[in-house]
């Protein structure tokens, strides 16, 4: 057997388990035949739930991963020839391995942001070319919610991104793999940011959040992508046994499952950051509106702090590094954490 | 809540849930944080498990489904501009979508069977334009084992295919998504069947036979694919928390719950079988040695059972429909089907 | 200097050089400036010329090559989960290198013919799973004229296949590469077999009778494929001075050079099998109703008479040869082949 | 007939004709048969001319566009979970339409330059995630010589990049669309900037000075590219009458016609910048290096000239202009649009 394993650290929020709500759910779903592959009353049940969150004209696919929600999603309303735009940061750029454009076929094209938020007035150097067939279209900005900086958009921000996109025929993308924690944030509905600010196409979250396997492509808007259970099948993408999926999507919004967890992560990273941020050598150089802090620290300090616990560097040329907080983070892990930290830095 | 189902049909051996030891697997690797994406212990252990059943060589890599492993571990062996030849019923011919072509680029050349078995003398017709810039070179034969008619490869057959390709400096892959069927029935350990007869890349599945979720892509032969991790990630199937695929192969692998759930099936199919096969009107066209009985009955009495016990027709023209039994079939289930089938024939 | 080479062979059509009346086209357009990739004055005259033979709706794009003008013409109508039907004999099959494939990401299936003619109820077996997402959907059927074999479609044959793709929502291919020598041996104008059939997308081809290089694709029905202009450019295939490709097309419509051609070719063609028809040992296979005759002979004498008269091997296993005839072929080269062959073939 | 165009405007190098020793070239190439697809002397000959120019153990492939040079010839070398590294203004970023996602499945990732020239420090900010399968993997860094912006790289420049890359594991690639502008430029034979510099793969065009159409991809290094014909087939770019690009590119080399014509492209490009550079309202932005002047004028009056000599817009924020010479530019077309720009600025 392998030896149980009970430490937590700060690499990841996906380091962290399944919250025991969503394995009670798992469980429960667990009796006699259902046909496969979504035709299923619980997936039923979960779609309606996104339609009561995201509207009642929310579309939702389940898909297995976060890169898979963002690529098969974006391929959803694209076609080869169209650019994607993004931040240079953001997660379809430095993490997912080239998927996007493999998949889709489309240039993605990147603006330079100080805090992992894209503004109207960066997007025009990517604004030519159109109509013009040497070029590639521009079609759709992706943002992400919270950024991979643990930054927030406000609902107003993401208005004048939708508002720029749709004024020009282009699609407002968002990739909420952390979107529980950016609602938490905001203190609104999932809507008020996204249907109603004037998303189009959602990679909905939950694996970083409690869950164990299973994000949403939603789109929000009617008709906007015809066709796309084609594009999740031939994506490689469409679940056999969908129940335990959305299984976990209707623990996930029962009881506010996702808000609770959300919250607490949250209130974790401020509470570290709170215990941290006036160490000497220790500077924080994101606001810190979710369940992520990043510091600059000293590479000796952090590599020995991470040997207990796991933590990332996030920019090794300025010494930057990211800890994130997760829905299982106890405050006695943070004050250990500190406490070994204040100990490496020699207070 | 969705209300429970308890009803056990015959449409697919995936519509089946999850064996409670999966489920139990799956909750105690439930505690505290591991590194995500693979790096953790039930991962290691469970490539273990792999090697000792397919070989010291094996190198295994999860993925989510079947359709996954069988497009991503013939990606890893082939370029754009290969060929890989297959049975016209295969998974990867008739239900994926496309996507073999789609994400490896190569074209898919099928040869006619009458029972989904390939044999060395059927593949001559593609054995041509070698070397020819202008045509597709065959590079990779894909068997699945057991057949989409639940027939089963003997090793003798397996090793006949491998030399056939080995000697034009092809590779065979085998999609296994009931290969444990297969080994019960064979009465032979996996390897034997795998490895010692010369398959090249094996996609092994578990999820039909109850297991909830993931499956594997095992490189038998050392070097045959590097860089595969990028190929996994940029194909979208690179899990998070991958400990919870990993936990379920340990359980998989342990106390031959592999092996306990595939006889189980198989012997109900044989149960099936020998219930139905003189019936009047009643005609099984397929050698009944996994866990599927192939069987032309008349369509409306067909359509009228399956109401009660859902089943697939498998061919409208000739008025055949697919019987998949799983690892929960009950012989009750078995009895009360027979029952249903034989009032509605009038007997 | 590389040295001027005279001898003419039975190889292909495209080992031919280059009509003068081309050559003189291009010449005359060598002349000034005009705006690159097409919009200049030739180009605008080429496609009127093609909605003359075509129809007022025909819309015009030139690419490079044959492959390309099927590969792309397919993928304006598809998306990566369809699937194109062909001939196994097809060249979109066996000497495109998978290019549809790669290109489209589309699944390409076969029939078998004895003729390289389609009929509609050989697509019945490709014919099932519509809607289904676990298969690709079929889209196209694409068909060859004159076929590889140097068969002909008439009209009421395409009308047919035409009516048949139509019910069922999807298109009509067909493959041009070699429609002047169909358009001469159906004695039709070109548009009484395509638009007036029924056939949706057409690859037009003129390097096999006697240009230089550029081939077309037409959309013959409005509206057909949206956004062309940006897969012609992204498929690599927008001609910067395409002028030249245009010159080319106007001399090819011009004083019917394009029947003057082709008429010669059939009738070198009719000629050349009249007189191998009744050799000894010589066994005609395909009805001669264009530029090819194909032709089982002995290996041996195939080979020696390759040598001074070079073509290719058809199949290896029947020991079937093909010879084809081209605009620029003479009478004497025939009654020279023919001689040798007889020599070699002890008469 | 479509009326005979004489005017000669700055838009681009390739709105010009075919110099008359090419189109010769291709006439006296036009005798009898030659087997088609490459294997034919002329190719053998144009080969051995490339290998003189560029080193013995140079391998040459012929396709048809720069684009397609381009995106080949980095397939050539790369696996689609790699990333390409390039200027923002290179034609493989901005005006190939995304054919190099598309056809590659790489990431192309940018760096910002004032004058289109890549210096080695600018890469750093790329150099990052090395193995790590969640980030594309670096693999070919793409120059332009002469860049977009007419700026020439100085061997010594060419150099740097190579050991940069190649200390890194990773290729050099060479966009020479106008390679041979620069070598008139840097009044060096071609290998001392390109083989003896260390760039390992190379488009070199000749399309854009004089020829017709057939840009050819150059692998300098031996072994660099194993099966590189499959990919040139299977992107639609095997010519079947190859030899009418393979006779362009011997008499280009013949006679030094490539050096006589962009020597002409180049100083028409430096006296045209002589001529307007101290002109009111006109300011000079781009060293002028080669065939190309970068100019701010204002738009009304940058409008009215374009109508008679036409010239595209280069940057619309910046109003500035791009006016191409080429090899048929003579002293009295810029004497003309000198003396209209005069006019229309009121001098």
């Amino acid at each position: 057997m392998v030896k149980k394993i009970v430490k937590r650290g700060f690499a990841s929020d996906n380091n962290s388990g399944v919250h025991p709500e969503i394995l009670k759910a798992i469980e429960s779903a667990n009796a006699g035949h259902v046909v496969g592959y979504g035709s299923d009353p619980y997936t039923e049940k979960a779609g309606e739930l996104f339609q009561e969150h995201f509207g009642r004209e929310t579309e939702t696919f389940f898909v297995f991963t976060g890169t898979a929600a963002n690529v098969l999603g974006l391929s959803g309303v694209t076609r080869s020839w169209n650019s994607i735009i993004t931040a240079f940061t953001a997660h379809i750029e430095q993490d997912e391995c080239g998927a996007p454009e493999k998949f889709t076929g489309c240039k993605v094209l990147t603006v330079e942001t100080p805090d992992g938020k894209i503004k109207p007035e960066m997007l025009t150097k990517h604004m030519h070319g159109i109509d013009f067939e040497h070029h590639s279209q521009p079609k759709v900005v992706s943002i992400t919610q919270t950024t991979e900086m643990g930054t927030v958009y406000t609902s107003e921000e993401i208005k004048a991104l939708a508002d720029f996109v749709h004024d020009r025929g282009m699609l407002l993308h968002m990739d909420g793999a952390r979107i529980a924690n950016a609602a938490v944030s905001l203190k609104l509905p999932f809507k008020a940011f996204t249907t109603v600010a004037g998303v189009d196409i959602l990679s909905f979250g939950g694996t970083k959040n409690g869950m164990m396997y299973g994000e949403a492509v939603c789109f929000l808007k009617p008709g906007i992508s015809k066709d796309f259970k084609y594009i999740r099948k031939q994506g490689m993408q469409l679940a056999s046994k969908m129940r335990f999926i959305s299984a976990q999507y209707i623990a996930y919004f029962s009881n506010e499952l996702w808000r609770k967890n959300a919250r607490h992560s949250n209130s974790m990273a401020l509470l570290l950051a709170e215990k941290i941020k006036d160490l000497k050598e220790i500077k924080i150089t994101q606001a810190v509106q979710s369940n992520g802090v990043f510091a600059i620290m000293r590479k000796e300090v952090a590599e020995k702090v991470s040997k207990t616990y796991f933590f990332y560097p996030w920019n090794e040329y300025t010494s930057e590094y990211r800890l994130m907080t997760s829905w299982d983070t106890a405050e006695e892990d943070i004050d250990n954490f500190v406490a070994l930290l204040k100990k490496e830095l020699g207070i």
